[in-house]
């Protein structure tokens, strides 16, 4: 197989899908969303004999636990995906709404209309729900999508992308708008990435070695996801009772997720009140604390207790590890966060209406919270209704991504033969 | 100099200066904008001096007349740079706007806080004037900016960047917020596209040429602006009285601009009718018209005629010339366009309501006009008060770019002590 032949071909018929995606109207795209959840149902147990093809292979190439754990589609996750889909076809389609639309002194009317991106290539690893999740909310914001999924998924990759294309069919829209790369050579992503005739947008979600390699070859624009590595600060008019519920469920809620809290920052004059009263909680979680000295010299006596380095300052655990550190106050928290932050998710627990003010303003992250757990930070919980990923840029798409994300604004003038003078 | 290291150090202190202008109030922005502008008006004969340096070494250099043109700064110029100036003073402080807050089930509060993008970079030629204009869009948006001008003008832009500074400092704002690049070296280009950590996004206003190189070459966003392939489609529904007025305008008013029609697209049941009426019009301005077979035909005796070749179709003129071609409809007109264009600006000459509808969705350009002229496409028609570029992307800012375009929505979060459950 010629791969660069290949995916030109890919992306010739993406290219040519997405003017029909374009302009579906939005009964095509939910009804295509609805039979592809019907299909999922229906053809449950193909699926799931397509995973175990999967499965076997990669148990054979000896995939760690954990990927294999992600890569396994239960019944559960079956049923989740066909769910996923009935909620997306419960949103508003955002496509051609207008906004801003004013009267301009030469007697034409502006306004701005949202469309779609285009051609949207998603870069993932071997997760099979996302192939699903990734297609609905590409059908919905009428953009033709390419996936490339993790290699060790092909075969359940192809089984649900056979379903997809059924759905698109039976609702009238071109079976093209949601491809997957039929191919597990690696090479397939060097094309797609590198080719922004067909492809307006790269969304990969994936680990930072990805996420890197794709920022140094990829000419086509990303809406991309590196670190998190977030901050709790708790300042000296906190009220304390929420400091430390906040500060333990930004840790212990879950450790391997984006938004989890990596580092504490704890205001001097409260430190000596509220650390041993979070101490026990870390404690029966087992947490181990990377402390700087003054926090280290109050929590003594903690049993899983380290000395932070520079390096933990910047460091994204996703385990049961928490940096610590005592600061003066709510200029040395923001220093800090601007200076180590990775612009994700940072939070100020305090109950000084101008602190609280100032650190929502100066705090240059995707999401800045007052007295809320980091682990808020979540398209769902934000009401997007749904999530393709979390942006840590700052251009477009910031934080949470939703349908939204997935769509552009041009200009619409509605004139009357009006010309320049 | 050592080019590397003097650039990651004016880096640094636009980094620096970033978060200071974040959190810097309107008064103190739009006192720092009045008195650049009173610095300029007080000291335009050292400005006219400076400018006379460089113009001497650009004719010594040869530089050719319509370059010299653009580096040459007037009275009238100046006397424009400073009323610039304080039109942006009474523009709206876009910072700090937080819009769509609402509860969600949890209890907390979401919405999104315009910010500042932080440090961009911007990249022009010749032109002293876009060193102010380009400042006072950064200042008032909040942001730190860097300036490459031209080297032809680097005596004028030192002058003004000492300007710039003295109002930055009387305002209490920090003096770094606006860097000019002080060597001509090119190599200073390289550095500044290839420091993400110092520059969060690129805007070039310079040619094709230029443009290109950024995108081979750089490492950080790009505001970015291509050609203007712009088309107007005169279809057989049309007011034939508007279609000739507008597509006289869109190619007559100015040949050098970006919004410049350079394809004329016309319905073959108007066709006899509307082109001969355009002839004489076209002829009066010396206009060469680049004819498909049809066109041709009709246009037969049209004393500058030639016929087109498929380079004609995506070529941008810039020039009294004009592509011609006869379409059986708004089905083609749309295909064409969405084939050929630059999707900068397209335009449909329509009585006709669903196919003015249709040509708003479906053709896929950032500004997308129903019966007035494309050289409306500007961010002062637009009524964004200014206009830092013409965006020809898709992501983030599309079309006219105002302050707006110079800033990014983060997510903030008002809780009461929430956590995930």
């Amino acid at each position: 197989m010629d791969i660069k032949q290949y995916m030109n071909e890919v992306g010739v018929r993406a290219r040519k899908a997405s003017r029909a995606m374009a302009k579906a109207d939005t009964a095509a795209k939910n009804l295509a969303l609805s039979l592809i959840a019907t299909a999922i149902r229906r053809d449950a147990a193909t699926l799931r004999a397509a995973n175990e093809k999967d499965l076997d292979a990669a148990r054979a190439n000896g995939l760690a636990p954990a990927m294999l754990d992600r890569l396994s589609l239960s019944d559960k996750a079956i049923a989740t995906m066909a769910e996923g889909l009935e909620q997306i076809v419960s949103l508003a389609d955002p496509i051609g709404e207008i906004s801003n639309m004013k009267y301009r002194p030469t007697g034409i009317q502006v306004g701005q209309m949202r469309v779609p991106l285009g051609v949207i290539g998603i870069i993932y690893e071997a997760r099979p729900n996302v192939t699903v999740d990734a297609a609905g909310l590409c059908i919905k914001s009428g953009n033709a999508t390419i996936l490339r999924g993790g290699s060790e998924a092909i075969h359940c990759n192809q089984a649900l992308a056979k379903l997809v294309k059924e759905g698109l069919a039976g609702a009238g829209l071109p079976a093209d708008a949601v491809q997957i790369v039929e191919t597990t050579d690696r090479a397939a992503v060097g094309e797609l990435i590198t080719m922004p005739q067909y492809v307006d947008v790269i969304v990969p979600r994936g680990g930072k070695g990805l996420i890197e390699r794709l920022m140094r070859e990829s000419k086509v624009p990303m809406i991309k996801h590196l670190d998190g590595i977030c901050h709790v600060y708790i300042d000296d008019k906190a009220d304390l009772a929420k400091a430390v519920q906040v500060a333990f469920n930004a840790k212990c809620h879950r450790y391997g997720t984006c938004n989890t809290m990596e580092t504490l920052l704890v205001a001097a004059d409260v430190a000596e009140q509220v650390l041993p009263q979070l101490a026990p909680l870390y404690a029966g979680k087992e947490v181990e604390l990377r402390c700087d000295p003054a926090a280290a010299k109050i929590l003594a006596a903690y049993p899983h207790l380290a000395l932070a380095s520079e390096e933990d300052w910047s460091t994204e655990y996703l385990a049961p590890i928490l940096a610590v550190k005592v600061v003066a106050g709510v200029d040395e928290a923001i220093e800090h966060i601007n200076a180590y932050s990775s612009q994700h998710t940072d939070a100020i627990i305090t109950e000084d209406y101008s602190r609280a003010m100032r650190f929502l303003r100066e705090v240059d992250s995707a999401s800045v919270m007052v007295n809320a757990s980091t682990r808020f930070a979540d398209g769902f919980e934000y009401g997007l209704g749904a999530e393709i990923g979390i942006s840590n840029d700052k251009l477009h798409a910031r934080g949470p991504v939703g349908l939204e994300g997935l769509t552009s604004l041009k200009y619409v003038v509605f004139g009357h033969g009006e010309v320049r003078a």
